[in-house]
């Protein structure tokens, strides 16, 4: 946490999702849970269990003491146990943290903290995807330049820009939602048989998934950590759907394009130059989503935990996990700003497009040429094969750059083109609004899938492969 | 590849799945597919379709000389059009690649070579799991010292450590079978709007998909690189769950440890000590899963790719994604060998764990102690608290290690242990095998779920999501 | 390796420095060295060490049947060892290998094979900095508009542009040239304690450094990776600069920037668009060197190798060093082509320059304003402060933009920055060819340290050479 | 920042050096040290530049505030120079921050804030050195055996092992010192031509860099982030060196091994474990360094800073460096924490020796068999060659091992080697303290090159540590 920098680099409402008092309240509700699923079970007095309950909340605690505490046994959980004891009355102080071990601790804090990071972060998401839905149908037949390689190419709509971005968000939305259903509670005990609850285990395990409303994940899951991985993969899934989009934006708005720019009362003015008007906020999403490989890889390369519990890979989680969901949140708040501010220049594009003087369209002359001219001929056996049409298209292209003249005129000119395709006809092929393909129909199915993921239905589409085993 | 070095780094079947032949086989069946679909709606003769697609073998082409081609216009896709087109009648030829962008022949074969790659890895782990599976089944009643950060904790049974592995195991084929279900064609032409397929976009992508046995995408998903994505998450969680058992094999047939071991005619032998037994495999599988993390986050750092087509990030994919299917190979392919391979001494988990001295028993010993002391005194606020039966035991511990004497002795002489508890049950409270919790419920629970991922129904659980916006 | 790909993925001279061939001649040059080492210091005679380097040519061996053989030890140099003794006399036999161990053989050949290719890349590096240096010098006087996220700020020059990306070369290549002095030899037995070569071990490294015309470590350091690090991040800093200058080329490049494009003959052209002339080489450059940031994390994260050596952790180094040294090479030489080709359009920089209508030079009007209106009125104390200042030419600037007015003529006529400052005053200030400050003697200090690092002895000690450039 | 968890993952003095009032002070040290380097170079009275600089204390300002501004511009520069201003009357307000911009005050106090944690770092790197040297002295004669692939090699003594890991600490201090000496000022002004200092440009930045004890760079480095890498890098070999000590420590303090152990009254408890004595300090070590490899990637990735400042990646830089310096500083914390807390137990070493019976040292037998045997039979061309030698030696440690017979007798008793050998010539060459090579030089070298890096002049320039040792 930083005063400072939080605001630009952990953005949006997941930060406080994943604050040291949304931990200290995390690993609470896991032994108030874990009491009530044991008390279920009747391996203790409901009272009891409730009686401990009734202490777990974080504002009783003192997270600076017990993080001091946390280097003796090299984990918050343990002092918080201790802290927790001393609040409750000898009784049912025996049953504190029965038969749980730090890590059952950590682990389902762990997953309690993401999951609810993760349902304020597909919140979020699902603003990023109204508004890019609202720019997508908006823009439908907004005609704009695609470029590949940042090289003008054939047209494209502005709104199928934003289909594409819609799309990517829609299954970063997905694969976030799986695997929130996945996330699930850890008790194993000291080393994962709960040796200390006799034959009472997995029904306790069951009851505790029941009050924390996670997975039942059938096997203790210490030392695999899949579901680990999982999540951050994920994670890293929704920073790679930002930064795209985010790159996008900062390119159209770039002083040369000029067909989209941030507009916001407050922000991105530069004290040296009056005129600028930046792109703060999708520069700030670029930046929060590239935070995300590295901590992925972090993540992924703590997995090797040796045996019961790791000498290290373990601890190694704590940080990267934190900070992907900060900077993951950070990510997707600036890019919903970057869109609300977004303002998109139709005129411009267009004006764009037309400074190509119909040279992205030349494959058009060409692929009609090569049609016209064979049919002529029969069966497509006649003089003017792909590569003497591709030819002749090409040269004129040059001509027409080399001599700044109208691409339109020189085809019409050409000794071959000329022959079979007409002025009026050549002005219609290089018309961009007329060679926009399914366009509209992709554009139209990334709504459709934009709205199924709006319906809270299609969470819980993923089996939870688990439970078959169990 | 490399002669020199691919047999222990890169190997296994999945290497031959993405070597050049794999890769120009699949831009080629790609191409002939295309032909096929564009046939089945009707865009060009079905004899045409067939002619190209009987050339589309890739036998018939040269990868070195389509290679040094390939620097021409960025990518391989172009000269292999350019020779398959030199391959086809004049008739047939206007039709070769038609629509098509390289990206599109690219990204539909890196969809295929990983679908091909996946099916013989999805394999792989099935013998993994299987190798687990007998391991959890045969040593269900291996006793076996627990060990946390390293040091002897309580015990569990080698059958739930391997159960622990297979469980994980088991979740990675998951996931990669579902993520094998979303492999799609990419079909967009120049910019994604298929604009020179006029109205049949849709209809010839839903036709290649089918000739491919591939996911129609629903959108061209150029630059949403989601799969790609996605595809390395599950590349890393495979990675992930065999570098946990292969550190764990290096550690069991430690030789201070030995209680496992790879035996094999032919390998881990060294000259310079004739006596050892290398874990060669096990060591050779953490090597190759250690390559994933890196690798997953170049995947993911590759994602901002800008508007219609990138400029770096697109070409800088192809690198990594064939080393991390390489390496998952590989990791897989020594993880299967070392299981293959691997001896396990349950004489000698009995003697590790019987030099601790049923130290790792005394919370068993407290436990009881609490309870039967509290019964005694009713409600639970007679004078034996929790604290007070731990620092007594804790107390008997030190004693034990520092006098070099038996735990349960010294507990039996102890003031008020040996008040509530006689030796004979201090005997049986200290006996590991009397202590395993659940350890039988959990290896059964990973056996089912092994079964269960072996039907190839379980292939398909994952809903196409994207179908649904179609 | 890969015809199919490796032109484009691993262009340049480095590739060849990293194959089969280059890896098992740098081993058997170990073995020869070691060899002639061990006769330089009494321990074997002269004729038998000569009779061992005369077999240690790669051609005598066969890569495939040793990688095959390597499964057995888990590295290649058990099987070299073999099958070099089998091809020396009785005599001479007993001499070879004598002392060593694999991982001696493994990492010397590391550091030679990483030696070879260093000095190509430092060649590369220099062809590099040539070619900048050229456009430095030659644009020394080209203004540009400078762009600040992405937008346009204050004018530079395009040779500035340029000094800077020769700045980040040169520091690149001072610090590879650093990292190529700390290459060195590694002898340590078995176990690092070179206990077979009795009390003459330090005597034989020494040696064999000398033969091998590497680094003498002083101690074995097969367990302390520092150098590979090292190394790794050399390669690392490389690639971050050819990034960025690749970027900026593709930015530049652009269709609607257009300030430089590469033109090349054979390369760039699109088949689709004939009159598209993709930045195809720098394209590459910036793929290749976006491989650099996760193989240099693999390699860091391969550092905790177990007491003398370890169980995986140093097998993981091999794949993503080899890759390292050829995604470097491929990013330089990759780079390099770019350079030789990039056109540069200084119309096309003045224009881009104009179109933004003196807005970026607002700045330096609202200082001469201050300064002048201070003046006046003595001692700063006047009406006219920075504030008033800024405020009045902002408005100015938005009145300019918004009525699509000339900025010096709304200026001129502002109630406030009218009464200070005239109509050619105005002009003055916002000529951009007048506002570049020190852009000449930055280019001037980038060429000298270019220059300097361009002399032999700029590679035995660092040059501090900031210092010589103040 | 984190009071629960930072205890454990922010260990140590690095943490304050870093946080938000750090920061905060090195922007206003900009502040200051500008406004009197301009004072310096005649630009604004030196009066002002005083007044300017009283207010430049971090008490005076607000965090937050500033914080929450720094959404509007994207950083938290802007908004401090303004409050600055507000504080300092008018006179002086005009020369506040003048001449510069936003990233010239965050690229400079990025490298205040490092240049002071690395000189924190370094001396806590000084204090692990010392403790390591003081390990490596008192146990130069300890014998231990050596372990490769984690199973027991040839004899070592734990001397050679600590100094092996000094060694790492050394080369990591060494370079860290180097970049510590590289740290530069950034002043650039809006685009880097420092245009609004007209000609005193070069020379102002000069002073700046005299006043706050920084270098000075030639050019300005805004978009050249080889510092940047360059500090990333050295801190990730730092994380490097301590990854593997504290592996080390904990495969040492294994229940098994138990040849060291951290000792500390109030840490490594375990609740449910009384008994255990874990090794808490190496895994928190162990888990801070494993941060390092993912932040370096990141930093890495993020060099691709478009044209004159990037849109993105250099955001991208901050989270990512403030978290390298802070997971460093804890990493070399925790290992002087351990290294400090570490008994070794030289007994416990020699029975683990001991129980291998001899096996690791019959290289030394085969050796000598060669040596005798060859001899007498003269020109080496006698009956017992390598092999032979080597067949039998390995036989008799097969049958000593399946036997349960002692390595020497087995060895007498053998036709081939018992001829050559005597049972007390045996006993000598199984004799672990008799086989130690080197061991004692390269203590001594490892203990040279630490005292060489205690001197303060090393810091200045890079010792070639090498050399100096060989």
């Amino acid at each position: 946490m930083s005063e400072l920098f939080d605001p630009m680099l952990a953005a949006g409402p997941v930060r406080a999702e994943v604050d040291d008092t949304a931990w200290l309240q995390a690993m609470l509700d896991f032994e108030a849970a874990l009491a009530r699923a044991e008390a279920d079970c009747g391996l203790l007095p409901a009272a009891d269990a409730e009686r401990i309950a009734g202490q777990c909340r974080a504002s009783n605690f003192d997270p600076a003491g017990l993080g001091a505490e946390a280097t003796g046994i090299g984990n918050p959980a343990g002092p918080l146990v201790r802290a927790l004891s001393a609040r409750v009355d000898e009784q049912a102080r025996r049953y504190v943290h029965f038969g749980a071990t730090s890590q059952d601790v950590l682990d389902t804090a762990t997953m309690l903290v993401s999951a609810r990071a993760l349902d304020v972060l597909l919140g979020e998401l699902a603003g990023c995807g109204d508004a890019l839905a609202r720019l997508a149908e908006q823009h439908a037949a907004t005609v704009q330049s695609g470029r590949t390689l940042l090289q003008q190419a054939q047209p494209v709509t502005f709104g199928l820009t934003a289909a594409c971005w819609l799309s990517a968000v829609s299954a970063a939305r997905e694969q976030l939602s799986t695997v929130r259903g996945r996330l699930a509670v850890q008790l194993g005990g000291a080393t994962g048989t709960l040796a200390s609850l006799g034959a009472h285990g997995p029904e306790v395990v069951t009851a505790l998934a029941g009050h924390l409303e996670l997975a039942d994940p059938g096997l203790p899951w210490h030392t695999d950590r899949s579901r680990v991985a999982e999540l951050a993969s994920a994670l890293g899934a929704v920073c790679a759907a930002v930064s795209k989009i985010a790159r996008d934006v900062t390119v159209l708005a770039q002083t040369e394009v000029a067909e989209a720019f941030e507009v916001d009362a407050g922000a991105g003015g530069s004290s040296a130059m009056p005129h600028k008007r930046n792109p703060v906020a999708a520069v700030a999403a670029a930046a929060a989503s590239a935070q995300a490989p590295g901590l992925v890889s972090t993540l992924l390369g703590s997995a090797a935990h040796e045996l019961q519990r790791a000498a290290g890979a373990w601890h190694a989680e704590w940080r990267p996990l934190g900070e992907l969901l900060r900077s993951t949140g950070s990510a997707v708040a600036w890019l919903r700003t970057s869109l609300d501010r977004l303002r998109v220049d139709p005129t411009r594009m267009r004006e764009n497009l037309d400074s190509a003087g119909g040279l992205p369209l030349a494959e058009r002359v060409t692929t009609e040429l090569v049609e016209v001219a064979g049919q002529g001929q029969g069966q497509g056996q006649g003089p003017v094969g792909r590569l003497a049409a591709h030819d002749a298209v090409a040269d004129c292209c040059r001509r027409a750059v080399a001599e700044h003249r109208e691409l339109a005129e020189v085809l019409a000119a050409d000794g071959l083109v000329g022959t079979y395709l007409s002025r009026q006809r050549l002005a219609e092929l290089l018309d961009p609004a007329g060679y926009l393909g399914s366009a509209g129909v992709f554009v139209e199915r990334a709504l459709a899938r934009h709205r199924a993921g709006a319906s809270p239905a299609s969470r819980d589409r993923r089996q939870d492969s688990e439970e078959s085993g169990s």
